[in-house]
């Protein structure tokens, strides 16, 4: 590793790290950079699409919830805030985020287990059809459970495989869209390439078909606009560790447009989505609206950094979050142009940034070894097999210097 | 409400004031209750069995978890340390609390999630057999998890309605296993009376009908001895914001004898139950071991205020836990017979300490007002309607003063 900062930016043309300072000099979010920890570990961190960093003022509220609301309130607390928690939380996400107006968002479970509900509760809504739609290229939990559900419930998954240096398109949909379709399930982003599927034209197809859809918001919860309700969404799930800054585990969200949920069984059915939990008797009877997506005892610790990453981007705006967002990316592509593309690296993200989310994808045929070595140096992005370099550029979190540096390093350890 | 503490405290006879200063100042494992955090708002609790008090330790661990683990080794971390973190400190869970080898517990989800996984798991481990037997006093969730599961698999329930005021007894258990039982699940302490359960007997019975038992743990957990491998049980699940003080919504926990892993077939197929999760490939396989247990990223900030008791418990060993339960309600029994049963209050909850988990439930018609009024003065309780206050001693951090002062308060309403 070269002695100093200095040595590495060398290996980028003097242009582009000039560049990098004159973007940090003229960012109006630059304030926020602050707000979030910095450690002596991190030279340069662009995995904030798999782990956003922490909030400053995380660790003190979180001390302060233990010492204060669980230790002075203590059971109290369920009746006073805990049990609105989840929903209000939701709400401020559904305000700030997702475009959905107040009481059709709850936070809660992982990822995975929301998505297992809502998949099975949205077949279980369209009766007599037998066919979910689904692509190649999404996470593999999304996969996995679109297989399990069908397998359980006597479904068959009709595959799309999408361009993997794209995602999914419409037309594409629209080929696998039949009358016997249920349910069309996408990402938003797609993880791996960072496209942007065309959510408000999918879902209206899906629509067109008599299908329901369900989006996958893991990779743009955070990192571009999403306005849900006018785009008539039905149902959605996202994770909050990402672009929401929650922390490694931290809950999930789901979405189920008001029209729907009261037609809507999701199939864990504890006591906290109960229409009356403290009577405690003996048969469930589905809480009204979005409550009913509770299962069990909602995980109201695990959700405390997300608020506090909520109230942030309410203040700075989605739309300010997305314009900087571009930048990022539009540097970042620019970077690897002009600075990697001469020790082979290639971009497999969309060049155009009006379908390109919050990360962009690199790729070399050595990106498995420079990844491990870029870690060793406190350079921090995502390694995706088979030979992807993952830059996650959380927009509140990173600086325009901080990507030049750490793509100065992978030209360092590749001409190594 | 009275002056001072003093006016309150003459409510009880004056033996039971000075017993209950005796059996503090004797107490063993007295100085444990300086390690959790004491509230001026909290006068007495003597709820641990639905939320137990945080460690004073906690809070400071959590700010030191968010400044240095999360914001100094970021995404690195997965690799470093989380990854098996929910199976590590289910190790340790099972050591210390749950007489359980290495590599059968995992923590993650909501108890009613694992539960459904484990009910799920369990039927379809016992192919050609129809019939759940579970009963009418288990907690709701339990209830309507068997109800649900029972339903989709095209299964029935076969209801055991025992004595509110104690629990499930083995003859009961027994006259309701036949050949077409696949599964049994009581719970190990009832949520109401504390009566204890016959594991052992419970757990033989059932395998000589060749059904699986499957042991809800959630008030026994930290509250009394357990020894899942001696007693051969095959699954278990339990809580972990009870008497292991892990915070509002802590993760749950679920228990898979070794024997029995890599049968089981858990339905939310996520990718961290992947026997290769970073693979990402097309198709779901589920890991060899406990791991399959797990669907979705594990959350691992809900998880550390676990860490911190079961440390503490270790310190002080289960066995020595339990005896001090015990003295806590054999005391509480006395104070409710000498001390409150002249306003008309009796006790719910079996007399006897050798079937009584770690809370008593004592009755009044009045007692809805009487816990709202106690929970205004700091005295903390819970209600369980109709008419039950339960006490929930909390062995490590309950003072044997804070019961009497607490039942004291009881009669003071009752008197005023």
């Amino acid at each position: 590793m070269p002695a100093d900062l200095t040595d590495v930016l060398r290996r980028l043309p003097d242009a582009l790290v000039a560049e990098a300072a004159e973007l940090d000099r003229t960012d109006p979010l630059a304030h926020y950079t602050g707000e979030f920890v910095q450690h002596a570990e991190v030279t340069a961190y662009l995995d904030g699409n798999s782990l956003g960093r922490p909030l400053v003022r995380t660790g003190e509220h979180l001390r302060a919830f233990v010492d204060e609301e669980w230790g002075g309130r203590l059971i109290r607390a369920w009746d006073e805030k805990w049990f609105d928690q989840p929903l209000e939380i939701g709400d401020l996400l559904g305000r700030t985020v997702l475009g959905a107006a107040p009481g059709q968002v709850a936070i809660g479970d992982s990822t995975t287990v929301m998505l297992y509900k809502l998949v099975r509760a949205a077949v279980a809504a369209r009766p007599g059809r037998c066919v979910i739609v689904a692509d190649t290229e999404n996470f593999p939990t999304d996969r996995y459970i679109v297989d399990a559900v069908a397998k359980e419930a006597g479904l068959t998954v009709r595959w799309i495989s999408p361009d993997p240096a794209a995602g999914v398109h419409l037309d594409e949909v629209t080929a696998a869209l039949t009358e016997d379709t249920a349910l069309v399930l996408v990402s938003h982003i797609a993880y791996k390439s960072a496209y942007i599927a065309d959510l408000p034209a999918i879902t209206a197809a899906a629509h067109d078909a008599g299908a329901l859809v369900l989006w996958d918001l893991c990779h743009s919860a955070g990192a571009i606009e999403i306005d849900l309700d006018t785009a008539d969404v039905d149902l959605a799930v996202g994770c909050t560790y990402k672009y929401l800054n929650g922390g490694p585990g931290a809950p999930a969200f789901g979405y189920v447009a008001s029209r729907l949920q009261d037609r809507l069984e999701q199939p864990i059915t504890g006591w906290m989505g109960h229409a009356d939990p403290f009577s405690m008797g003996p048969d469930y009877q589905a809480a009204p609206g979005i409550r009913r997506l509770i299962s069990g005892t909602p995980p109201i610790l695990g959700m405390l950094p997300v608020r506090d990453m909520l109230e942030v981007i309410a203040d700075a705006t989605m739309a300010e979050v997305r314009a900087k967002s571009v930048r990022l990316t539009e540097f970042a592509v620019k970077v690897a142009d002009e600075g990697l593309a001469p020790y082979g690296v290639g971009v497999a993200s969309p060049r155009d940034p009006g379908v390109r989310g919050g990360h962009i994808t690199i790729e070399h045929e050595r990106m498995r070894e420079v990844v491990a070595e870029l870690w060793k140096r406190g350079v921090i992005p995502d390694f995706r097999p088979p030979r992807g370099l993952r830059a996650g550029l959380s927009p509140l979190s990173t600086r325009f210097s901080e990507v030049a540096l750490a793509f100065a390093h992978v030209a360092d350890v590749l001409d190594g």
